[in-house]
């Protein structure tokens, strides 16, 4: 059985040409169920104010991209990247997201193992913040090829320990993102133990292609590449995942192209998943 | 303790500009005391001969790159595959070269379990030929961002576990590649897991500079980027690996240089190691 609209989310990002409000617009006028905003979206707008509008299109706000980034090379850095966690916290809670998306971080010059230990401390320091604003920091395994520069948690597997080391907290999650975990030979067990301790938060989509002509903003639409998106969602649902697909592509490509086509685009091959 | 040059060998592929006579004449005035050839120098000068020169100048033959690419359409295709790994295992034998670097292959529009199938059935084709030669069909695992492309075998775990299902046949092992392995957090595991089994026979370093901009062709030398190589050096040779660290860098930006300084470069780099 294909998708529905009813699990349709988009991330604002994706359709970057657009401002927020015209993703409220254009997003509800297709008929798409849900919204999820990234804080440069906030520059212009309250989260307070997109929330209610995005809620008034009958959108339901899904998450808030992106918090994270705590490794740093000083305590005061550190310190800095927790407050700023709680910002986008609060923007999230204001914005009626229930979920803040985590790129937990990393930087070159630093060991894998410290930077993991920073990530681990640092959303400990958020949890409380977390709990009190009921807002769930859904940790988003980044592919191994960002491991220096964006995150070094890069596999279902190490989302799923970071979880546990939390003591599976119910406002710590997990965001899987086919981008980054497609290639993983146990992905489909690792979604399958996030599921089982409550733990798989949410799941995003795009594809892959070949060659891929920029590290960061070259992703396709789904059906253009190699992901296996009907494996991979029958494998979420299967795992008692009911949450919405969310469609987060960075694609300088596409942003070049009329972004009414492209929404099209985006609705058609979601409903062939 | 710093390593010395009677553990460095050298891809030719490294120093691309210069022909395998070249190289043989440069490595072994450096010092360098092991090459590994590539294919394509047979284009021009017979397996044998460069064999034969190499040692004549004082060279170890470390290896050959590469043979693999199993996965195809067709069963007529994967049996051109077979084939052709037949002749590379051949010409590895006629180099005096021990060992074949398999890069195992992959293709858009396949799955990876198919992938995968086709990998472990090639290479088991193959076994017989190598031991007749006395070649060691040596796996190297590639970096996730090549699943779709290149190899659909993406850690040391998958290697280990190919070699394991392959029943640890002498005449097949693994070639870690730090450029495709140094974010694994199970890394250090994997590799002590290989040698225990008599799986662990080359070693291949370079470095990972961000912003990679390239997939293919922007590796960096040793030193300049973030891959932690003395902790993985000391790894190997704690895990009983004695055999050589091999320099192998695709690189744009090196081979636009001159290749005299980036030889001393190279080995100015290894020795810091």
């Amino acid at each position: 059985m294909n998708n529905t609209l009813e699990q349709l989310a988009i991330h604002t990002i994706t359709t970057r040409p657009w401002s927020a409000e015209e993703c409220i617009a254009k997003y509800s006028a297709a008929g798409i169920s849900g919204i999820t905003f990234w804080r440069y979206n906030f520059e212009t707008s309250s989260p307070e104010s997109l929330g209610r509008q995005a809620r008034e299109a009958g959108l339901e706000v899904v998450s808030l991209a992106r918090g994270g980034f705590f490794p740093a090379e000083t305590r005061l850095k550190r310190q800095e990247a927790i407050d700023d966690n709680f910002r986008a916290i609060d923007e999230a809670r204001a914005a009626g997201a229930p979920s803040l998306v985590l790129v937990c971080g990393a930087f070159s010059g630093q060991s894998l193992d410290e930077s993991r230990r920073h990530i681990h401390d640092g959303i400990a320091a958020c949890i409380e913040h977390a709990q009190q604003a009921g807002v769930i920091l859904a940790v988003e395994p980044l592919h191994p090829m960002y491991a220096e520069s964006r995150s070094a948690i890069n596999s279902m597997q190490q989302a799923n320990q970071l979880c546990e080391s939390l003591g599976n907290h119910p406002n710590v999650g997990i965001a899987c993102d086919v981008y980054h975990t497609w290639w993983d030979p146990s992905l489909e067990e690792e979604i399958s133990r996030a599921a089982k301790s409550g733990n798989l938060t949410a799941f995003h989509i795009c594809d892959w292609v070949t060659p891929t002509t920029d590290l960061l903003n070259d992703r396709a639409l789904m059906g253009e590449g190699c992901i296996e998106l009907k494996k991979l969602s029958t494998a979420v649902k299967a795992a008692g995942f009911s949450g919405y697909h969310e469609v987060e592509i960075f694609s300088n490509r596409w942003w070049k192209s009329d972004q009414d086509n492209y929404l099209s685009a985006i609705i058609a091959s979601f409903k062939k998943i």
